[in-house]
């Protein structure tokens, strides 16, 4: 599969999973859509469960589509429905949220929204089988860059109730000038890189923090993970837990959530497994 | 569990592991122990099999021992026949092996007994179900060491066969002066780093290479991941694929192969299994 992100290559990496995620089945045995954690209309979530969890651990899956599209929810497609189910499989309760999008709402509209719905989480989980207090968030992409902009401060918002996060194939050292892409111009406009990186605070954060990239990802996510590795090395003397998608591009890794679950979800299951484990 | 690697370290991680160890079990169904791949009292491996394999791919394993301790099999412990029993369970042929050590034998003995063995490999691994031409080589610690420099030649020898390899919380870049260890100087002399180091070579060898590190490996561990990372990212645009086993000392991570599969081997069987695929 080839790297760079079209239209194609979405279409063709799910094309190639679909089936797969057939067999498996991709839907959670009771799925309540669309439930409103703000007043936008794409401030709305799903709910992921068995209908039989108790005090369960809860997955908040964010989306990606750099920063103007995407959606928690394509009808016929398993994205990413199939990664609600794959987080009841796992005996914990799945949240796939929806947020804003540029060119109308920019930085950090994500980064509030991400805020938002877990504030939703934390005080209407219980009622759907979830533990408020054993949240983890984890995004995809843009979804990541919205995730860690949460993480580290800049939606405002609380961490209470977060035990971990899961940053996939994300960007967390934004460049300035002309080495800004064209979907970081239209999310962050020209902020400077101090103001919009969420690099440096990562490195502070005390949630523990999971990484993870395709090895046919794009150029500038392996370049993401050599920056993060030498930043976290220089600041903590050990290097940051990145999972390594083998085979698989920017797509197929979310794509593989269920279906090829040693690309990527075995390992982030276990993580969340353990960072949610009573009396931590 | 502390990083540093004591003796105690050692026992404990292995009274840690031992009992899972035993309840999986560690033998595979036949094991052809001390065959002779050169003429020193080390120059022996053992041949882990169910005596069922046709043309099955062979997995070589170099144990550690900070290059002058340790033994493909110590009586009545897992360590290493729990590898061959692991590879064998994989459906391989599973190889253990000891090498000469230091200070007796110095740098690069550890290569060149690697190379030796490989080729024994080569030479014999079909009356054992094995196929010659599908051989991945996997190394701990200073095994790693041997294994990365025989990879790229500084033991001779042939790579005929060798469609991958596994370097597991080994070191690449051998400092000079002062910053050498004590065990690196017992082994690899006043030789500078520029002729005894691997990294040079492994950022241009073919043969597919992964990489793994614990959470708890100690700093120096760390540090040549993050040279490493650099290094890759800086030829290739790319990060390598490295294994992050969480939870884990250096002791315990090689342990877990067979009983917490999701910390190594997994990804590693992962691995071997797309290298040795027919027709790559």
């Amino acid at each position: 599969m080839d790297s760079a992100i079209t239209p194609e290559l979405v279409a063709n990496s799910w094309a190639l999973l679909k089936p797969f995620h057939d067999k498996v089945g991709y839907n959670a045995p009771k799925v309540d859509r669309d439930l409103a954690y703000g007043d936008h209309a794409r401030h709305r979530l799903d709910v992921h469960t068995s209908g039989d969890e108790k005090g369960a651990p809860v997955l908040v899956f964010v989306h990606g589509g750099g920063f103007v599209g995407g959606d928690k929810h394509v009808p016929g497609a398993p994205m990413y429905d199939h990664v609600g189910a794959w987080a009841v499989r796992n005996g914990w309760v799945g949240v796939t949220i929806t947020y804003r999008l540029a060119p109308e709402f920019t930085w950090p509209s994500g980064a509030q929204d991400v805020a938002a719905a877990v504030g939703w989480v934390r005080d209407n989980i219980a009622s759907y089988g979830g533990d408020p207090t054993r949240i983890v968030v984890a995004g995809h992409s843009a979804g990541t860059v919205h995730v860690a902009s949460y993480l580290v401060g800049q939606g405002g918002g609380s961490l209470d109730g977060v035990k971990g996060a899961g940053l996939l194939s994300g960007f967390y050292q934004i460049p300035d000038g002309a080495e800004r892409g064209e979907l970081e111009v239209i999310y962050f406009g020209d902020r400077p890189s101090a103001e919009v990186s969420s690099l440096p605070g990562l490195l502070e954060t005390e949630v523990p923090l999971i990484f993870a990239v395709a090895e046919r990802d794009p150029q500038f996510s392996h370049s993401q993970v050599a920056a993060l590795t030498a930043a976290w090395f220089a600041k903590k003397n050990a290097v940051p837990q990145v999972i390594f998608s083998e085979g698989h591009n920017h797509i197929s890794q979310i794509g593989s959530i269920g279906v090829d679950d040693l690309a990527l979800g075995a390992e982030l299951a276990r993580f969340v497994n353990r960072v949610t484990e009573k009396g931590r």
